[in-house]
């Protein structure tokens, strides 16, 4: 009998006819002999309006009492899947964070599972029953509500089929699993069967939504096969699982998996900085204390002991990073900056790049091929980033869709 | 310094400026030196909303799934007002019903307080902060989350007021008082200053909706001093406290404190029983079973062996009823009965009626006086009831109010 651990997302049980038709998907995984932990996101805007609402109050509120009040929303969302179920005959159970032993740490809204006590999700599935737990939520040893922050739910899933020893940990989206490209953009992406956590873990940190980055982290450190798979059919999905595993696919390797976009980039420039130890330093630290996430960062051949720094934030943070530009250009001696909204980023992923030399290459060449114009680059082993005008973004994903032959055959 | 419990029920809180208007008073009370804890409803309609969702999901929704959904609106709100409170510059910090320590029973949906652990709230009263418990719902020994029933906030006011040992539980209403009948109904009706938990607890099941009657049961058996109050105003209330407390009250003891009416009642009669042992046991026995809840009873005097029984119950519970009746009627031999919506009950309360023979009788008086017909009558040590025409009831009201001289000084 195995263990399966299902986690749909906020659109899944968005309404009462949404909540329906998940159980009746979870009530037949249910009838093929597995038992069955779901786990559920709050249902449709839910969250977005209990925010609304806490900002009716406070601009400024405590993040305590926004864990406790967001934390609602998967409550309901858990209770009303466990009356559809009873109503169509299934003997199951709803649990909040707290009940299924979800331990977290004490950072609210952006809590890290420590560790999961999973007795009473142990007990409840002994007694035959389909256990239903709250996403996005946990305790801290204090007994204090917290929540893992957005997307939240995809790691509860993942850490409860490692807590669980599941068999696998079926993710259900909106699409129908992990292509090689955005299929909006490319009209020929092929849905990929597997795919490494590694690459995976590249593919969901550069813009592919379909998987939580942190979700990822966590399969990959306790070794949880994820399937990405259709809410609205029965296709098979995205295998998502160990390099070990991947290894025994006796299929041809392919170097590279799948091309990346993201759109919510913008570059910033400092230019003629005077190169002195401590300045990169200063300026990231500044960045930091304003809690501004940094991507990508280049610092150009210095000339005259000046040089320029160029960095990439999200769209969101540019506004914020003007403000700490003007307090540090005088400290950093700097004479000017600029910050571009206009570009995005663009990437390729694949294990096999570590042991095919040239792949990169190949990628500037084949946006050089058609006047793509590289602003940045960024690059690990597995995979390659660069910067480009953001109105050129289409076109270069289906340049390298198709220059890595990632097209369906 | 005093310790104070308040209670704010789902009106108070219904929207964020509610909320914020709410923690103003809160923060008054704080300020005048006071240790201060609040009981809060859920939102508005939001009970309702959540019911009618699951209303759409399914009509015989496990009631522990109910509890687990219902639970979320109370949760809402404290967290809501913790943040307003802060706002405003106020230490706070809000707890579920399971956070405070509130232990129940495992009947989900009418859960009764077993006890109170107050270990956590009175942590959080020494760290200086207010501390705002979610009303309604507890939890059992087994970590499940429980409601204790409509106007159970009041009851988790009172349980909580009695646990700190509170120096008094402020329940705000959207009244001034308790007053010696509906204002609606007679302009002349009278706040009264205090009232005994006894008379209180006959009102508020006679009708006065005011308190609800579980609460002022709590605080009568463990002498909980509650203050009936408006949230809109900074009027003196009416104080609900126990005999011995009134009984120091010097001014003079009035031999009836109010008149309470109930237009919630439908009259049922059987006529033609035949008189046998059982008679009665079997149709109470055959209500009961259909949890149909029986108010008065009358059985008349027997004429050759056959006799008629009257009951009421409430408009509500009407059709189950026939229901019952048409199961029962042969079995019990009877020819015919009647099902009558169109009555209301009119009651006296008083403490001084025990010692002050001949209140009922002027009671019976003043109605015959004006031609009002007495239908059934109920009487207890501190209460008499009567069951007259619907239509009468705003004219029996204000002559009963006339007749024992309640009406405004």
């Amino acid at each position: 009998m195995a263990i399966i651990v299902q986690k749909f997302g906020g659109s899944s049980v968005a309404d009462a006819e949404c909540i329906k038709r998940v159980a009746k998907r979870v009530g037949e995984t249910y009838d093929q002999n597995n038992k069955v932990v779901v786990v559920v996101s709050a249902m449709g805007d839910t969250t977005d309006d209990l925010i609304s609402l806490a900002k009716q109050i406070s601009q400024d509120a405590p993040k305590r009492e926004m864990d406790m009040l967001l934390a609602t929303g998967e409550q309901q969302s858990v209770a009303l899947l466990a009356m559809a179920l009873h109503d169509l005959g299934y003997q199951s159970v709803s649990l909040t964070g707290q009940q299924a032993g979800i331990l977290t740490d004490q950072v609210h809204s952006k809590s890290k599972i420590l560790r999961i006590d999973s007795t009473r999700v142990e007990e409840e599935l002994k007694l035959d029953r389909i256990v239903i737990v709250a996403g996005f939520q946990g305790v801290t040893e204090e007994n204090e509500i917290t929540t893992l922050g957005r997307g939240g739910s995809d790691t509860s899933a993942v850490a409860l089929a490692a807590a669980l020893n599941a068999d696998i940990c079926e993710i259900f989206t909106d699409v129908d699993g992990v292509f090689t490209a955005d299929p909006r953009l490319v009209p020929t992406a092929r849905k990929l069967a597997a795919i490494s956590h590694d690459e995976m873990l590249e593919l969901a940190s550069l813009g592919a939504l379909v998987l939580q980055p942190r979700s990822v982290e966590v399969a990959k450190q306790f070794d949880v096969k994820i399937h990405v798979r259709s809410s609205f059919n029965y296709h098979q999905g995205t295998i998502v699982q160990g390099v070990e595993e991947m290894n025994k696919i006796m299929e041809k390797e392919m170097v590279v998996s799948g091309v990346a976009h993201d759109l919510n980039v913008a570059k910033v420039t400092l230019f003629d900085v005077p190169d002195q130890p401590g300045t990169a330093s200063k300026l990231f630290r500044a960045l930091a204390d304003e809690r501004i996430n940094v991507d990508m960062i280049i610092q150009s051949q210095q000339r005259n002991d000046i040089t320029d720094i160029s960095f990439t934030v999200t769209k969101d943070d540019l506004e914020k990073t003007k403000l700490v530009m003007e307090k540090v250009k005088d400290v950093l001696g700097t004479k000017d900056y600029s910050c571009d909204p206009d570009v995005a980023k663009i990437s390729i992923v694949g294990a096999g790049m570590i042991t095919n030399p040239g792949v990169a290459a190949r990628m500037f060449e084949a946006l050089a091929e058609h006047e793509i114009n590289i602003e940045m680059i960024a690059t690990s082993e597995i995979k390659v980033s660069c910067i480009i005008r953001s109105d050129l973004i289409k076109k270069a994903v289906l340049i390298l869709h198709e220059a890595f032959e990632l097209d369906e055959q």
